[in-house]
């Protein structure tokens, strides 16, 4: 194991709280506070698990998954595009739009990627902080799709193992690569593979 | 000039638009499409800048802010919080709450960070990608007052030096850095300092 899967294991144990029906409140490290060293090292853990598919640009959804995605895009030496979940004034132009259900906040949201920030052909790596439902990042799956790029893999800080968005994904037939996972929050506990 | 300014104020010139209104459009460096090489530079030269400051955390608003604060934390290896808009389930406990217009949302927007992120006596930095109206700059700085820490400076990725931010920040007495300055966008033209 490496040692930003170890240290990520190690806080979240530590500070990880189980707020039940499934929600990890992990907040001091990459949901409202960021830890950014332990960012970057899960950056270059994605740059490395993913060093030979030829990446040439990383797509995640804000909030959270900007953090994330942007490490591993600087540890990969790409650009990173974040969906936008309310268009800004900015915003203008041929767009890809698909929804999605947000758990955390309970209703259904947009996720808006500008067209010409998403051209055809590219090698597009998904990166989100967490692989729960697998329905945000099934959206940002058909938005590479959508665009005409080939999806190359997903990357996800945190694995919900007893959801089921693995299983959901895995008809892309891509690698699925998650720095830790839950196996079960059952009884309050947070258990670790 | 450094060549995290250079090449940020080549950027913004060959690929900004003027969107009328002092709206600048530069979605495909720092608010939709993230250049990351070009981020984490500016997160350097920030650092660089507040060497002398004794920063212990970072504080910045979602979306838009949390780029450049966390190639700055990085680079200055202490932890950023960024100001959340709408409360995540994850958000519980007390919180610091401050209002401000939104200039490309055209609405009020909350600005909360979670109290326990925020502990008394931290000397604060604030970081942000616009200096313009300054008005959500300030409500940041209300929050780092509230939570009695210290203000130690803002810094910024883009100033508009047309609009009022520098001059209502300036009571606060502390250091204001920008790494690009558009003095002018009358005409439908960007021109930088």
């Amino acid at each position: 194991m490496t040692s930003a899967a170890e240290e990520l294991k190690a806080r979240i144990l530590a500070e990880g709280k189980n707020l039940g029906d499934g929600i990890l409140k992990i907040d001091s490290i990459l949901n409202h506070q960021l830890d950014t060293q332990l960012m970057m090292a899960c950056g270059e853990e994605f740059a490395r698990r993913f060093a030979s598919y030829g990446v040439t640009r990383i797509l995640t959804a804000e909030v959270s998954g900007i953090a994330p995605a942007m490490a591993a895009g600087y540890a990969m030496k790409v650009p990173v595009v974040y969906a936008r979940k309310t268009k800004p004034v900015t915003m203008y132009g041929p767009i890809f739009l698909e929804t999605a259900p947000s758990h955390t906040k309970g209703m259904e949201v947009n996720l808006m990627v500008s067209a010409e920030f998403m051209p055809a052909g590219e090698r597009v790596l998904i990166i989100d902080d967490f692989l729960a439902s697998g329905k945000t990042l099934k959206s940002l799956v058909r938005i590479v799709r959508e665009a005409q790029c080939t999806l190359v893999g997903i990357g996800c800080v945190v694995e919900k193992t007893f959801e089921a968005g693995r299983e959901i994904l895995s008809k892309y037939d891509i690698p699925i690569e998650t720095i830790a996972q839950i196996v079960s929050m059952d009884d309050g506990q947070i258990v670790l593979a």
